[in-house]
């Protein structure tokens, strides 16, 4: 009987999970609501406070969801590319293009800051760290002889950059970038960041 | 007469934008709500609205106040140097430097989204855009044959990619650069993109 229940609660954690991702996608971060969660879920309020302490708990895990996502369309980006800077540019337009395809998840992973008080939970950091790597990875094949604490920075600056050109694109105060303009300017980035 | 009144009503407007600027300082976005701009300014929730259509007008106001600063930091950031890439350089950590100093100001000009049915009002624009041609003379005095087009876009990746490493830096979750590290790789980061 305590199996069963484990099995069933997993379930409701699902549920709750899959619904705040849902809104998230439709709405944004504003739409994602305990009590908005627990409607398009089918449970009450409670039982959502009974897996995800409060929202900010339960945004993360919907950003932790999206981080997933974003590892997974750029992991599959690189497949058979044969060189670490062709598979450098691939990244950063799987990247590009995610934050095109999902903008409202995307911006809830950015426009989400955790009161000053509360410190991000490790598995959360985790997940971005997991992303960097995919590109740190690239950068150690690309220079062997780089030390640990360089290859960490660098591969900051790499994501960083492309991150910021695909952030200031997506803002239209910015007359940002897009199209062609927007992939051959990440190719020129991704490039000169790359080259020996 | 009516010119006494025009006197009194711009002090007026000139004290509700102060004090939601340093509501903004104090306490970021959400510091910042009609009700409590009033209160710090010691005005009627009527005369902030007399001057400031919603909550979002007053927003953008701070937001352009913030841009103005900037711009000047970045100004001043170059006098004397004499190179190109030099003022690019300072340029860029003027931006850095901004960002870490004001915090709070400087998020709340990327965490406020207008609803998606208004548009940004021109003025703020060519803030944003005054902004980007500090960077763009620099670069069109590294390379004066560039179109302008290409030189649109370069610049916007040149801002993009140093805003892009600032952002991810002060955020926790990345385990982002600071100090020497941060301001080591924004040299390094300029200087690939200036290079011929």
């Amino acid at each position: 009987m305590a199996g069963l229940q484990k099995v069933k609660s997993e379930e409701t954690r699902k549920r709750v999970l899959g619904a705040a991702v849902d809104l998230m996608e439709e709405g944004g971060l504003d739409a994602v609501q305990i009590r908005s969660v627990a409607e398009r879920a089918g449970y009450s309020v409670g039982s959502v406070y009974k897996h995800y302490a409060d929202i900010d708990a339960l945004i993360i895990a919907v950003n932790s969801i999206t981080l997933e996502r974003i590892h997974q369309v750029m992991r599959n980006a690189t497949e058979g590319l044969e060189t670490p800077i062709d598979r450098l540019k691939a990244l950063a337009h799987a990247y590009s293009e995610f934050s095109r395809e999902n903008p409202k998840l995307w911006k809830g992973l950015f426009d989400h800051h955790l009161p000053e008080s509360r410190s991000i939970p490790e598995e959360h950091k985790l997940a971005n760290v997991a992303l960097l790597s995919l590109i740190g990875g690239e950068l150690k094949a690309l220079d062997p002889s780089m030390g640990e604490d360089e290859l960490a920075a660098r591969t900051r600056t790499c994501f960083g950059a492309v991150h910021g050109l695909v952030t200031i694109s997506l803002e239209e105060r910015f007359a940002g970038l897009s199209g062609d303009t927007l992939s051959s300017e990440l190719d020129f980035l991704v490039q000169r960041l790359a080259e020996a």
